[in-house]
C-alpha cells in the first residue's frame, strides 16, 4: 500500500491494482499533460495534471465505494476505472481533444485500445479485470459506469476542488466529502440522498461559475484556439498521424509544434505570449444557423476568406464556433420525499443556469492585436453576422473590459 | 497602527478613529456575542463573534476605499460605520432580535442612540466625525451607505468567507478580493464594473446555498425559536426590560435564563442539548394566508390552543413562522455593456434563486420528542394547515432524514 | 452514526459509545469552555471550545486506532476516553487550572469522579466499559494511555492544528495526517515508525513556535494571571467552592465574576480590555532561587508589599512566576536504523529547544498601566530581582515593543 | 496595472516595470520551468513554475517595499530585480545547475547577460533602470541586494510556502505576512524589529524540515542526479553547447534527452519512473576526505570503475556527493534589547539545526534496482566508504524504509 501526498487531498492510499497500474508507461504519461491546457495563460498556477487528477478521482472513488459497500473485484475494477479515466487524452488534455476525434473517431473517454493492450491490459488481466469491461465504465456504461462518467461522477468532484485550488478561484470549492458520503444506489440508479437538493445544486452552480470564469475565460478560448489550429497544421505535414498526436505528451506536442515549420510561428507566440485578440465577439442571436451547423471545412473556407479580404495569410485568422452548452448535471438524481427525482425537476436553477449559459455563448474571431479592425470587419461581411460594421470594435471595446484577469 | 491577527483576513491593519474605537466598551462587548447564535448546535466549530467580524467588515471597507480613491475625513467616517456597524446587536445576534424589536422599536442596525453618547460618541467628536452620519451609514444612508449596508456591502464579503471558514461549509467560499477590487461608483450608484456579473451571481449564490445549509438549517431554528421563545419569558418577569436585554453580551443572557425561574427548564435544555423536534414542517402553500399574517399576540395564542389540545404546558409547543425570504442582492448593479443594470434583470438566476427559495420556506412547529405526534396532529387542526394528520409524522420522517449534519 | 461538520477535519463520523456520550452534560458543558481562554485577547478569532478539540481527538484517536489495527471493546475504550479526556477542565480551560488543583488536589486530566458517575458513568457501564479505566487513560496510564495523552498523544496533534487555524498563526501547522499514520506500538511503546525522525521533530517545534507566540503570550499571561486572581477572589467567598469553581462553564464564571463585589472590578476589566500591563519582566538568571520556590501564600506576602510600598490596593499588584519549561516531547520515541530512540537522544533540537525556552522564560510584575513605574521599583526591591531599579523601564521600553500582536 | 490571481497570494498587482518586463521573452520563458524539477517523483502535485514563483517574489517585494517605504526609481528597480531574479535558471531549476555552472562559470543568479541583452534590456533602459544595477541586486549586492537575495530576502518567503502549497507538506507554512511586515533597515542593515526572534527561527526551521522532507528527498536526490547525469552526456555530443542547454526550457530539454541517442535511455527511465536505487547511502563519518574533496573528473572515474567491478555500463552507475549543508539564515539578523545580533547568536536553534542536518548527509550510489547488491559491494571498495561489505544492504534496507512518500 503505497501513501502518496496530494496537494488536495493530503494522503492518497494506493493498494491492489492501482498499485500495478501506477507504474504503468500509460498512467505515468500523464504526470506529463497537463490538466487545463491554455487556462495557465490566465491562472499561471494552473500548471497540475491529469496524473495528480487521476490519483484524486481513484481516492474519491475508494472513499465512495467504501460507503455504499462495494467490494471485492467489482470494487477492484470501478478503482482501476477511476485511474484510467483519463489515460485516453491527448496533449494539453481538453485542447485537441476535437482535432484527434475529427481524425480517429476517438474521445478521450474511449480508452478499449489503451487498457486492453500493453502493460495496463497485462496488470489487468493478471488481477482478473476484463479490460473491456474497465473500458466500459470509462464510456460510463452500467450500474457502477455513473460513478465514473456520469452526472454525479467523481470525476468532476475532483476537478472542481482541485482547479480551484490551482487557479486560485474559489468557485470551485465543493463540499466533496459531503457529496461521496450521501450517494446511494436506488433502483440501480446512483442518486444523492433525502435532504441533498442544495448538494446537487452546489456542484451544478460551481461549474456554472467555473466556466465563464475559467474553462472559457477569453484568453484561454483565444490560446486554444490558436493550439487546435496548430495541431491542425501539423497533420497535414506527413511525419505526424492523428494517432501519434493522440498519444504525444505536452512535452513531445510543444516540441513538435516548435520544430515544424508550419506551426512554428504558432509555437513562438504561445511561448511569448503574443496571443490573438478578438476581432468579433458574437452573441448566440446575431449568428446565422447556418454557421452554427458548418462543417469544419466550411469554417476552414470562411477563415480564409475573411484572411483574404483583409489581407492577411490564412493562418492569421480564426474562427471559433463553441458547442452548444450542455449540462449534463440537470439529469443528475436526487432523492425528495422518498421519490427519485431528476435535479432539472426539483431545483429551479436548473433552467436558469441553462438560460445563463445560453446567454454567455460566444462566437470568436481572432487575429493578430494589429489586425482586428480589419478582420472584424471582413468576418460580420463573410460570416453574415447582424452586427453592424461599425459596431464591431465598440462591442469588442466592451467586452475586452471583462478581461480583467491578465489578459 | 495596531495589525491584528485574523483568521480570515491575516494581518488586519487598525489605525486612526478605528483604533480608538476598537477600545471603547460597546466595541470590545462585541468579543461576547457570537455571530451566529444557535448555528453552533450544528455546526460545533461556528463560535466565532461579532468583534472578529466587525474587524473583517472594517478590512474589507478600507480595502475598498482605497479601491475606490475615498480618503479623508469622508473614508474615516465610513471606517468608523464599518467597525460599528454591528453594535446594536443583543445576545446570540439575529437570535433574539425580533423580540427587542416588538418592545422597543429597534432592529440590530439603529444604533443612533449607542453611537452618539458614550465613550463612542466621545470619539467620533474627538475625530471631527458627526455621529448621527455614522449611524446613517449603518442603517445604509447616502452614497456610502450602501458600502456599509446595501446589496454590494463589505458585510456580508466578510460574513460569508467568515461562516464558511468556521463552520466548515465551503458554500460561502466567494471571491472577495475580487469583489472589493471591482466595485466602482458611477453616477452616485455603488455598481460592479463590467464583466462582472458572475461575480455578482457568486455573491447570490453562496447565499442561496448557506441559507438552507447554514442559516436556517432545522436544528438552528429549532433552538433559535426555543431561545426567542425564552427571551420573550424573560422580559415578562419584572427585572428585565427590553432595553436591558438588547445590551446584554452571551454570557448575561444566558446567566439570565439560567437564575430566572420561568427560564431556566429552556436553559437547561440548550445547555444539554436536549432541543424541541419538528411536529408539523409545512410548505409554503399549505399554510393558510391568515397564518401567515397573523400577529405575535395570535401566534401565541395558537401554540396555548395546542399546548391544551395536546395536554402540554404552553413553553412546550412553539410555532415558528418566518418572514418570506429576501434577496436583496437581487437588485445589486452591475455595468453591462455599458449601462447599469439590476441583477435581477442581467441574470436569470435571480428570479430562480427567489423561487428555490420559496420553496425551501416552511412553517415549524416544534415540541419534546416525545410528544411530536400529538402536537403534530393538534397543529394540523389549530392551525388549518392542508396536511391530512395522517401525512404529519410520515412527511416529518422524510423531512428528518436531511438533518445529516448533527440533529 | 453521526457525522459532524468541524472546521479543521471536515466530516467527523461519531458512532459507538461515543455517539451516546456525546449527548451526556458532561460533554455538552464542553461547548462553553474555551479552549484558549484569554489568548483572544491577543488573537480575536481564538474563541473554539474544548467541545470541538475533543471531537477532534476522537477523530485522531480513530484514525490511529484504525491504523494500529486495535479493534473491539479496546478502541471503544480508548475512543471514550480521546472524547471525554477534557470534561475535567474548569472555565476558561488551563487559565484557572492551578488555582482549582491548590484546593481540590486535582488537576484537569484527573477525571475518575467525572466519568464514573451521572451519564457518562452510566453510558461507559451499558457499553461494557470500565470507566476506572478510561480515567486511567486519560492519566496516560497503559499501553494505549500513551496515545491519549503521552509525548505522541493525538491531544496535542488536535491543538496544534485547531489552534493555528482559530488563531490564523501558522506555526502550529504540522502534517498529522502522516503522525497518525506513523504511530506502531514496539515493545509496547507507542513510537514512530522509522523514517521520522523529521515527523516527531515537527511537532516539537510546532509547540516550540507556538508557545512564546500563542500560548505564552505577553498579554495572554497578564490577562490569565488576572483572572487567576479574580478566581482566588472569588473562593474567598463563602458562596462558591473548588470544586463548584471546577465544574463551572465560562458562562457560569465570568458571571460569578461580574456578581461578586470582590471580583467585579477584574470583570469589568476584562470586559473593556483595561489589562494590567508589565511593571517588571525578568529573565530566569536574574530572579533569587528562593523566589522560584515560593509559596502561594509567599507570592501573596510579595504582592501586598509591594502593593503597599507602591500605596496602592493589593488587588492592582500580581506576580506572575511560571513554572519551570518542559518538553515532554522530548523523550517521545522514534525507531532509527531498527532501534527505538528517544527524540532527546536521536535530535540535537532538543536541548536547544530546552535552552531556547528557558531564554523566553520571564517572570512577570502587572498592575495599572499607569503604575508601572512604581510598582516596577517597588517590586525590585521586594523580590530582590538583579535589576537596576533605573533599568525596569528601559527593558520593559525594549519588550513592549515584542507585543506587536494588538496589545 | 495587471491583476494577476495567484494560487498563494490571491490577487498580486503588477504595474509600471513590472508590467512591461512581463511580456519579455526571458520572463515568459520561466513559465515552462518547474520550479521543484524532480520532486514531482515523490511529490506528484508539485508542477509549479518560475514564472509563478517570480510573481510572488515580485508581489512579496512590493509589499516589504510599501513598509519600509523605499519608493520612485529605487522600489522599481528593486521590484524589477525580484521579478527577474531566477531569470537564469536553466531546465529544470536547480537539477542541472551544477552542470552549466562547471561549463559556463555561471550560476542561476548571474543573469547580467540576460538583462542587459534583449527585450528585457530595452525594457528596464525604457523606464531608467540601469541593468547592470539589477543584476547586482539579484547578486545581492548593496543595501537593497539583501531584500532580493540575502538571508531574509523575499525569495525564501515565497518559495517556502508556495512548495508548502503544491507539495501538500505543511513544513513550509510560514508567517510570510509578518516577516514582511517586521522588516527594517537599521545601520543599513536587513533586519527583523525588535521581538521577532522566533519570527526568524520559524523562517530557518520551515527550511529545516522541508529539506529533508521535501528538496533532499532521496527519490528527489535520484532522479536529479539522473538528470544530471543526462545532461553531461547531452553537453557531450555535438550539437548541444551548456550556454544552449542554460536557455532550454524544460520542453526543449526533456525533448533533446529523448532524440539524443546517447541520453535517451535516461528520459525513458525517468518518463516511466523507472528509478535508479540506492546501493550506498553513507553518512558523513563514513566517507573519506579525499572523496569529498574529489572533483567530477575524479568522481567520474570512480563511477566508471564501480561499473566496471560490478560488470555493468558506465551510464547505470551514479556516485551522488552533496555539498556540506548550508544554513545562510544563521546569519540573519534581528533587533534584540536594541542591539542588532545575528540570529546565530541571539537563537540556540542555530547551532542545533547545523548539527542536525549534518547527521543528515548521505553519500549515495544509485543504480538499476536489480544491480544495487553488486553495485553496493563495488562502491564500499572503490570509495573507501568504512562500511563493511555486508552491511551495505542492512543499511540500505533500514533506509529505504524512510521513503514512506511514494517510492
Amino acid at each position: 500500500m503505497l501513501a502518496i501526498k496530494d496537494s488536495v487531498h493530503d494522503h492518497i492510499e494506493v493498494g491492489g491494482v492501482a498499485e500495478a497500474l501506477i507504474d504503468t508507461p500509460a498512467v505515468q504519461r500523464l504526470r506529463r499533460v497537463t490538466q487545463l491546457g491554455t487556462v495557465k495563460y490566465v491562472y499561471p498556477s494552473a500548471n497540475h495534471t491529469r496524473f495528480e487528477h487521476s490519483l484524486g478521482v481513484y481516492h474519491l472513488a475508494t472513499r465512495a465505494l467504501d460507503n455504499l459497500g462495494v467490494e471485492g473485484v467489482t470494487a477492484e475494477r470501478i478503482r482501476a476505472a477511476a485511474l484510467l479515466h483519463d489515460v485516453g487524452h491527448g496533449p494539453f488534455s481538453h485542447n485537441v481533444e476535437s482535432v484527434v476525434y475529427r481524425h480517429t473517431g476517438k474521445y478521450h473517454d474511449d480508452v478499449e485500445d489503451l487498457v486492453t493492450t500493453g502493460a495496463v491490459g497485462r496488470v489487468l488481466v493478471d488481477h482478473d479485470i476484463d479490460p473491456k469491461e474497465v473500458a466500459g465504465l470509462v464510456r460510463g456504461e452500467g450500474r457502477y459506469g455513473q460513478l465514473v462518467s456520469g452526472e454525479l461522477d467523481v470525476d468532476r468532484m475532483d476537478y472542481l476542488v482541485r482547479d480551484a485550488h490551482h487557479t486560485g478561484v474559489p468557485y470551485g470549492t465543493i463540499d466533496h466529502e459531503r457529496l461521496v458520503r450521501e450517494l446511494a444506489f436506488v433502483d440501480g440508479e446512483l442518486v444523492l440522498r433525502e435532504g441533498n437538493v442544495q448538494t446537487a445544486e452546489s456542484l451544478l452552480l460551481a461549474r456554472a461559475l467555473m466556466n465563464p470564469t475559467v474553462y472559457a475565460h477569453p484568453v484561454a478560448r483565444i490560446s486554444k484556439a490558436m493550439l487546435r489550429r496548430a495541431a491542425e497544421r501539423l497533420l497535414e505535414t506527413p511525419d505526424i498521424s492523428a494517432d501519434d498526436l493522440r498519444r504525444m505528451d505536452d512535452y513531445d506536442f510543444v516540441s513538435a509544434l516548435r520544430m515544424t515549420p508550419e506551426t512554428s510561428t504558432y509555437a513562438e507566440r504561445l511561448d511569448t505570449r503574443r496571443l490573438f485578440k478578438r476581432a468579433v465577439w458574437a452573441e448566440h442571436g446575431d449568428v446565422p444557423p447556418s454557421l452554427l451547423a458548418a462543417s469544419h471545412a466550411e469554417l476552414q473556407a470562411f477563415e480564409r476568406e475573411i484572411a483574404d479580404r483583409a489581407d492577411l495569410p490564412a493562418e492569421n485568422v480564426v474562427v471559433d464556433v463553441p458547442s452548444p452548452p450542455s449540462m449534463t448535471e440537470s439529469t443528475s438524481r436526487v432523492v425528495v420525499n422518498g421519490d427519485i427525482r431528476e435535479l432539472g425537476k426539483a431545483s429551479p436553477l436548473v433552467s436558469a443556469l441553462r438560460t445563463a449559459q445560453e446567454q454567455q455563448w460566444r462566437l470568436g474571431v481572432y487575429c493578430p492585436r494589429s489586425e482586428t479592425d480589419g478582420v472584424g470587419r471582413a468576418a460580420v461581411d463573410v460570416l453574415g453576422l447582424d452586427i453592424e460594421g461599425a459596431l464591431v470594435s465598440d462591442v469588442r471595446a466592451g467586452l475586452n473590459a471583462t478581461l480583467d484577469e491578465f489578459q
